[in-house]
């Protein structure tokens, strides 16, 4: 099936215990389309970048399957860029710099080649521009699925609450799920949520793993141990684009198959915190990923027929 | 098989945002035993109370099958008590009170009657203490189980490392896990940890689940989502007690069943936050806990085959 992917296509300096990049390619439509792309090539990408943006990053996408027809190229002004320090944890950062840029007055426009994708996945952007996608597609696509953060509820509730009553899945991290909902318990907090319109919730935790929610099913999925966590940058992205791009790939919307999106989301990112950046996302083998999947099946299997 | 439990039994006050107990029977070997109860009836307890120590508990700890020989009751003196008050969030809490009474000079006496025991489960005490019990044993039992806290890796340190190094199992929370391990990846705290001695770790992580380690092997169990955490005392000790309880009535060691014990130990514990100190503990059917392992079955469960 077609997926459409919009997000920031940008910039990143990154500095970590382990070391500091300069500036390098990032960005959630990046992260997302990278990830997706080891499960579907019929994709498409909706984003903007400045005249100092890398051709040879769009020839990699492109080789990728990606289409860029819907990637702006604003020759005169200058690709978002935004630069970041992780504390010694990991689990916190703080914002060094954030240049809008081109990101200022974005108006994605998805091209007519776009038209009739089955899936669409929203990376976090302010909500009126995610709204702007959703309103030009022409046939509703069969999933819609969508991030956000903190920011959009502090700065644009009204547009937030407008956007996520028109998704399907909403994919969030734990203290924005309770920031949305007012909720602290995340079981009241998905009930809240998924009264807002979306029919699926992914609660992301981190080292800790997800939540999956529908009706009244849950799914836990675990995160895989690391020895090390190098770069955490883009790794809520990648869940993303891996969860987005498993359901494109089978168009399968069961409720199991999600489960699967969800290990399969997990699987990517735990690549992605092993380098810098996008780095570990460039060279993935189909083996490597399955060999993943596999230490996931692993990480949670037990069996209690003997005792029930 | 045979289980000696160790640890407290004393009186906690308990305040959470839902509600204030005067002092209830609470410790650590009180919530062990009780949870160990439901899955074997040959169980001894050694512990200590004062004169003001409700004989009709004791009693009921005999009616649950708890040989209470070597429960020391010394009449002229008084039961440890703590008193604690937890936050909003139910993940901190402040303590109000500490008296250790009868437990500051507590000399554990293991009774003639409970050698040969094949379980044994070091609830949270001193080091000191925790292997004075040990050293009573004339025959090496098939399990030791210890838990400890961050307390007497801050004032006991070599006495704790002598301990740990005779145990089997050690359980502890992360932040424990760090601490001990001076590691902030729970990988690498685990490899530290089963270095000093043990052959099985279990990190507790509260509301994100448990990870069992042991060799190269991990589990990662889940943590049942709640809507309302009521009282979360004991959750820790109400886990050890279905851990420990499940693999004495099994008597199996196997990395498999390990895993199925850890997920007792998380279903029990997760009735034991739905009310005040003890009282959910008290009244289990055999029902209701085959239809929380259940929950936790259906919570992890994944099948990746039909794509792999």
């Amino acid at each position: 099936m077609s997926l459409i992917t919009v997000g920031s296509v940008a910039f990143d300096a990154i500095e970590t215990p382990f070391g500091k990049t300069d500036k390098i390619v990032g960005g959630a439509g990046t992260y997302i389309a990278l990830s997706s792309s080891y499960f579907t090539k019929d994709q498409n990408i909706v984003s903007v970048v400045g005249g100092d943006f890398p051709d040879t990053f769009i020839s990699e996408l492109k080789a990728r399957g990606v289409n860029t027809e819907g990637l702006q190229i604003k020759q005169d002004e200058k690709t978002f860029f935004w630069s970041g320090r992780y504390h010694n944890d990991m689990n916190s950062r703080d914002t060094l710099v954030t240049e809008l840029n081109v990101l200022e007055h974005f108006n994605p426009i998805v091209p007519e080649s776009y038209q009739g994708a089955e899936y669409v996945m929203l990376g976090n952007l302010a909500p009126q521009v995610q709204k702007q996608v959703i309103d030009q597609m022409t046939e509703r696509p069969k999933l819609i699925a969508m991030d956000t953060m903190n920011f959009w509820m502090d700065i644009a509730w009204d547009a937030l609450m407008e956007t996520i009553a028109m998704v399907d899945v909403l994919i969030i991290n734990d203290e924005e799920a309770r920031q949305l909902s007012k909720e602290y318990s995340l079981v009241k907090a998905a009930k809240c949520i998924m009264d807002m319109g979306p029919k699926f919730l992914i609660i992301k935790k981190g080292e800790h793993g997800a939540l999956l929610f529908h009706s009244h099913h849950v799914f836990f999925a675990p995160a895989l141990p690391l020895e090390e966590v190098f770069d955490p940058t883009g790794a809520g992205d990648t869940f993303a684009g891996g969860f987005v791009g498993h359901l494109a790939k089978t168009d399968d919307l069961s409720f199991e198959n999600m489960k699967r999106a969800v290990i399969y989301g997990s699987a990517m990112a735990s690549f992605c915190v092993e380098k810098f950046g996008t780095e570990r996302l460039m060279n993935l083998s189909e083996e490597e990923i399955d060999a993943r999947v596999q230490k996931f099946v692993e990480l949670a299997d037990f069996d209690m027929e003997k005792v029930l």
